[in-house]
């Protein structure tokens, strides 16, 4: 051991530590300064850094025995505190630069050493920092980040007032459309934040620490689970295996369409016939300590019986293929689509067809916080599980009955989560912890380091596409074809619905009266399909936008004019046969036809044989609520000095607090409520009714309209008979309820499994992406100059967390695009080799044009908008690449070699 | 488990806490707010103090399950940080109020609590507010924390000026004699000062938990120890018992006298055949909790032969006791006085002759910490033990061999000290680590709660004394003759040398010439004896200052005037024959003279048949060295910005960081250095040279020379031709040392056994102490209503320190003299039940007249403080009870019961 003096944050400490171990974990675990974030724990993305003598450093990779005696060390809670932030950490509060926030005290220090050593940097001197110091953020697309560093650094030189910074509340007290910054964004600068890893350096004395042993093969059958060496190790209170797990032992994947021929109940908690994929969980170490559980998941003995392993759909569907659910085939789903008339006569006769095969790769959601949770029994009794869960009352039931219990048995929480992106929509470790806590009776906490984060947790799934159009001579759409075949991993979990999205989305955007489609669901050994931002959209519509391009090309016409000749009007319903509820595409396309001409125009002129430029566009469209009827409840209880909301908005980073507060404090105008006197109540199943998931950018639609019922139920409630409303006092006195209940569903009615018909959704987003590229000729790089989107989505209620929402998500797209997938599991083990994208990678040019379109059905006219920014920003950038060069790209992603291939083609 | 939502200094913190946890150990071990302290951890003390919803409670005796959701709570973290102090904060720097600091967190809580409810409050409200609260303090007898408060208020209301509570430097940027913050003020009244159990939470992952099994008895043969189940127990690392030490298993006691009987090795570290004292360690459970360890310890089981407990001196002197120590007499130890011509005749023949016998209580230091430690191997491979000792180098040597191991194996480091006053210059914890760290290779960490704390570390021994004293038809003292038992429990470290502290004691102050006496050292089988402050000296001048006044009321003199007319002048010799090195006490006297007569004339118009009030004195006198040629041992290195001072000054409290700086800086004033750039390495045997024990008030005057001849060194070896001095950047151009050494040796020898005779100590502090009191005739209660001290401690270095030390010492004083005992070890358990003087026992009038009397071989003329003011404080609070009621009050403490016994005598 090592005893050192340190000055951390001007506080001289004695530690004894570790010569091996990490500063960032003695800052962590040690002296409890959890401001300091670690992420990768392999020094590539900064959440760690901190400033050690005057340098930055990320802290995860510096050992003790590397850090001098009488060394300095600044972290985030050095730099600013929330009574007293420092200019950058206002800048990022009033520029929303924190969202999920995992990232931001890495940045706040990292950028309070570039302005210690550079007052007046430019915007490229800003982005170049982040990338040489490998500051990554998955939210944001850099780009509030940057802003906030700017003016932070302009206010510390006396170039802008310090309020330039700082949120004014308008004359009329109105914060809906305002950019009023997030409920928690002062705790997310300034490190005071509190992670599931934070958390659980804060539980009781007597919290078991869990380690998996999981599998190593991603096919086989288990022959037997030896545990009794492990359970003699020291520190180890249980191995549990699924012979201790008292239910059915099976996540209830909830079907949607009864012609599933999966039951839904496929995925062990713990394996004990199989193994499925790649990490499936086969026990759990419970022991006292990380360090003693890791040492006792090696002394597990598993025998295992290998199987074929099936990664991508066309392996699983091959013909000797075994079932890899014994009993379920392993395309256990059909969604067929039948809208109009028979398309086979159409395509025959029409002016132009074009037809095209594509690939959209296994996105990894690369939030920068890995999975963790734990879980104990509250004071009734009820198993409660902590875990970064977007749709907590969805999973008690999703988990329940494997464990043998009954949902309202069991309490979820979402902790504050660095971000999910969609992956949380699924349970991952949730009814691990459930089996241990109840195989223990003890507090439980387990989680994954980032590498394990990566390999269990779903992806967003693989579609391989195949596409036609029919269209008369001027371009006019008559008929479409599809096909789609979607990878969904080992589990089913909402395979169905997704399948069924290809049936929504495949064509969506367009005029097309006559569709015939079919899109199977296929089980495969590789990681679940899990929910992403777009779900579905990303993949259908990279398809048929890039046919789209082709068939532009074919028939000479300019692609965006096509897209305007074709885009939804009135008369003309959507690929499932509704009628948009608004049509705005037309008007988003003349928003953008001048930006458009001017960016081809500079393209050609700044073209040349090795950097060739080229623009390319792209619809988006995603619906904004869950599929059918979805409802969602509230509860609005007035306080003594304010108002508390309760529901269940869950979290992924993307601003459920201020999405709340924005709706709430609208909803609450007539009674004047401050917003600071708002309280929120978003994530706990035991203090809130059930407001459904976090999923489908529904929340703001679906919650946000029963935010609004509820209070109009509280001002009805408290209203006197000349108009004005009862304080607290009175109506405690008048012996009137303080708590109201609202309600609301949305209008709709889930498509035909058979024909892909129906009203699923009643309100949509709309984007129109333009991306203008350059590619290098010679290596095949392509880097994105600048992404454009008008997007629709209907009233803003927070202008920071929507524009944040945008940026984060095209900067996702963009990576969709081009770097990101995670396809071998043995190589795509971290954010970097998984492609996410860096400062540089990003361009700092990323204009938003809002068109201005209040929904009916919409809480205060607004729609959602988190999905949209994922839609298709990548089609815009692939069809950029082929108006560059001529190249197209048809699988996903679009790395350098597949590029040079698609040159080589052209040539 | 409990989830709640506090929000906690302005944060909000989701905690899953136990129901049944206190909210002090949820503070401190969940959320890590250590500035939260945990003293008595029953809710009697204060040191756990926070606001809670607005009111101040003590943490410890709040249970999680009785803190709503959704409260409000602040610690001291939430008061101020040290970048941003409180007023309060700012002025308890100012006024020196932290000495240990300890208990400083629960009063600037609650001071805030109080200035929130009354921003005007009087001093007495402020004293009201501290005792109904419980906030205890032991070192600074409570004046300063007024003084604090007051001025806080004051500044807060704005009738006082921001910067009256901030330290200005003089104009000659001297830092000598003047209240310059300790350097360690601002951490301790931010809460960000680390002591052991702070320490503790912030060891590396894997340190072991230690707890004891203890003996219930106080004196038995071992028969036998079985620890296999506790073995077996979850979380047991090893169970360590006698068998696993490597040494001799014994605390080597360091004999003083060669006539001493006990060779010193009589304290088992782990008991192997007997149990000697209720409390003594036979087995370390060893285990990865607390909790654990202690499940542990119940399983181990001890077969005792039960045998007779000899609880005082007589007792353990009787004819029938049996041997404790089998081989060694009870009483091992003789300490002779003979002085001048054979005393029998002279009393004889004496105008007059006063004799009387007394006892001095066992008196326990109760300072506000208890006691803890934890031991690691560092990275030499050594053996690093850290605890409260205060005699860094002495403990390497003391508990070396009993380890098996040379002292150079042993690293010893003093953390942050709540209060030792004295037990730690005894090992209590050290070789406990050390045998556990050793037979694990595990760090380890051992804590005492407070119960622990009192029954097993060393005490302040009772002394049964029998005094004479002849002298002439003036008064003039002709002779003495003493006879003394000292109870030394049942180790003899040390114990020759308190023995032989009475022959230098008891008459001290006085011109004697004749002298006879004998003291002796007994064992017991109660708690061992420990240095205290004043060491010998309480007990041996409440005898002599006692029997004085008796003397003094049989001559129908005055007090005071018989002292005046025997005090050292010039020609007279101390008891042990030595010259006194300033004969101060007549013009000491001088100055108390005019108050006293005042108090006198007060008294005796206030008091009534019920309230019966009076003036007491007693002069106080005490070495400021260890006896004998002392050594102490200083480093100093240059630095690029300033200088590092290296020795061991171990902190109690008392201030051995301003003692240092200050001696250092006016050493080094030549060179111009600031105060902030001399750094301190006061506390590692790792990193600096040997400056000898932290007792005996020596560090001022033994290490404050060596410092001054370190510096001077320094000075001379980097001094230009022209007089000036060179940089750090010149030094190493020109090839000089950087790193200088000073030593100084105390100009004494030691007494001799047989007569006492000597010049053990070469520089005294001497005091006049005088007492006001009400005694309430009906209950025997005594009141102090104040103290005043003529003090003569040479120079002053540090004001702020002195004067804290000398109200703190006069407030133990009145604790010794009134209510603190610890004689039954099942009753006296805590510090409320060990009489522990609150705010309101303690008088807020304690006045302090510094006698300026530089000393020649005190550095710049210092002599020592900190143990003057318990040296006869008591006695003159006895002899002021007497001379307010004619009651003479012989045996400590005057509990009322004994008062009405006294007062029962007179009637």
């Amino acid at each position: 051991m090592l005893k050192k003096l340190l000055t951390i944050n001007g506080i001289n400490k004695t530690v004894v530590v570790d010569p091996e171990a990490t500063l960032a974990d003695v800052l962590r675990k040690q002296l409890f300064l959890t401001g300091t974030k670690v992420s990768c724990n392999e020094g590539h993305c900064g959440a760690c850094s901190v400033i050690l003598d005057g340098k930055l450093v990320r802290s995860c990779i510096v050992k003790m025995k590397k850090v001098e005696d009488g060394a300095n060390v600044t972290t985030v809670e050095g730099v600013g505190t929330p009574q007293n932030l420092h200019p950058i950490q206002k800048a990022m509060v009033f520029h929303g630069a924190a969202q999920c926030g995992f990232c931001i005290p890495g940045f706040v220090v990292s950028s309070k050493v570039l302005l210690d050593n550079n007052p007046s940097p430019t915007r490229e001197e800003v982005r170049t920092w982040f990338q040489k110091n490998l500051n990554a953020c998955r939210c944001t697309g850099y780009k509030p980040i940057v802003d906030s560093v700017m003016d932070a650094a302009a206010v510390m030189r006396g170039d802008q007032p310090a309020d330039s910074i700082e949120f004014k509340l308008p004359e009329d007290k109105r914060i809906w459309g305002t950019k009023y910054p997030r409920p928690s964004a002062v705790a997310k600068v300034t490190g005071t934040a509190e992670y599931g890893a934070d958390l659980a350096l804060q539980l009781p004395a007597g919290t078991l620490q869990l380690a998996l042993v999981q599998a190593k093969v991603s096919h086989a059958n288990i022959l037997s689970i030896d545990t009794s060496e492990a359970e003699k190790m020291p520190g180890v209170a249980k191995v549990v295996t699924y012979k201790d797990v008292k239910g059915r032992n099976r996540i209830n994947g909830l079907v949607t369409f009864p012609t599933n021929k999966c039951d839904g109940w496929d995925r062990p908690i713990l394996c004990d016939t199989k193994v499925f994929q790649y990490g499936d969980a086969i026990a759990i170490v419970c022991a006292d300590t990380k360090e003693q559980a890791l040492a006792a998941v090696e002394k597990v003995k598993v025998e295992l019986e290998v199987l074929p392993a099936y990664m991508s759909a066309p392996a699983a569907m091959a013909e000797d293929a075994i079932e890899i659910h014994p009993g379920t085939p392993n395309v256990y789903f059909e969604q067929g689509v039948v809208k109009g008339e028979d398309t086979k006569p159409i395509m025959e006769s029409a002016a132009y067809v074009v037809e095209d095969s594509f690939y959209t790769q296994r996105q990894p959601h690369l939030a920068l916080e890995s999975d963790m949770g734990f879980a104990y029994y509250d004071e009734d009794g009820r198993l409660t599980i902590h875990s970064k869960s977007i749709a907590v009352y969805l999973h008690a039931i999703m988990i329940a009955e494997g464990l043998g219990l009954d949902p309202a048995q069991i309490r979820m929480v979402q902790n504050t989560a660095g971000g999910t992106f969609g992956y949380k929509f699924c349970p991952t470790i949730e009814a691990l912890l459930g089996a241990a806590c109840m195989a223990t009776n003890r507090p439980v906490y387990l989680e994954y380091d980032y590498e394990q984060f990566i390999t269990y947790t779903g992806k967003r799934s693989p579609f391989f596409m195949n596409i036609k159009f029919g269209a008369d001579k001027n371009g006019k759409l008559l008929a479409m074809e599809t096909d789609w075949s979607v990878d969904h991993g080992a589990y089913s979990e909402f395979g169905d619905l997704l399948t069924h999205k290809g049936a929504q989305f495949m064509g969506a955007g367009y005029d097309i009266p006559n569709i015939r489609g079919l899109g199977r669901t296929v089980c495969t050994n590789h990681a679940w399909g899990a929910p992403y931002r777009g779900y579905g959209s990303p993949q259908s519509e990279f398809a048929s936008e890039s046919l789209m391009d082709e068939l532009a090309v074919k028939i000479g016409a300019d692609p965006l004019e096509l897209r305007y000749l074709n885009a939804y009007r009135p008369g003309c319903t959507t690929p499932t046969g509704q009628t948009p509820e608004t049509h705005s595409l037309e008007a988003m396309i003349d928003l953008l036809r001048p930006k458009y001409k001017a960016a081809k125009e500079k393209a050609a002129q700044a073209t040349t044989p090795e950097k060739k430029k080229g623009v390319g566009v792209a619809i988006g469209i995603y619906g904004a609520g869950g599929d059918g009827p979805d409802t969602a409840e509230v509860w609005a209880d007035m306080l003594k000095d304010g108002v508390l909301i309760s529901t269940t908005w869950g979290d992924h980073g993307q601003g459920a607090d201020a999405g709340a507060l924005g709706t709430a404090h609208e909803a609450l105008l007539p009674l004047g409520v401050a917003p600071e006197k708002i309280r929120l109540e978003l994530c706990d199943t035991g203090k809130a009714p059930d407001g459904g998931p976090a999923g489908g950018s529904r929340s703001q639609v679906v919650i946000g309209n029963a935010i609004k019922v509820c209070c109009d139920n509280l001002l009805d409630g408290i209203r006197k008979p000349d108009g004005s409303y009862m304080t607290y006092d009175e109506v405690v006195a008048a012996g009137l309820p303080t708590h109201y209940t609202g309600r609301w569903t949305s209008p709709a009615a889930i498509g035909d499994p058979d024909t892909g018909q129906g009203n699923p959704i009643d309100n949509y987003m709309y984007g129109v992406f333009m991306s203008e590229v350059t590619v290098d000729t010679k290596t095949g790089k392509v880097v994105v100059d600048k992404m454009t989107i008008v997007a629709n989505v209907g009233k803003i209620n927070n202008k920071a967390v929507v524009d944040g929402q945008i940026y984060g998500g095209i900067s996702q797209g963009i990576g969709y695009a081009l770097t990101e997938d995670f396809e071998d599991i043995h190589k795509h083990t971290n954010m970097v080799k998984c492609g996410i994208p860096f400062a540089k990678d990003v361009p700092d040019d990323i204009e938003i044009i809002y068109y201005d379109d209040p929904r009916k059905t919409g809480p205060f006219g607004a729609s959602g908008v988190g999905e949209l920014p994922n839609t298709a920003p990548h089609a815009a950038i692939i069809n950029a690449v082929y108006w560059a060069t001529g190249a197209r790209v048809r699988e996903l992603p679009a790395y350098p070699h597949k590029v040079l291939a698609a040159l080589a083609e052209v040539k």
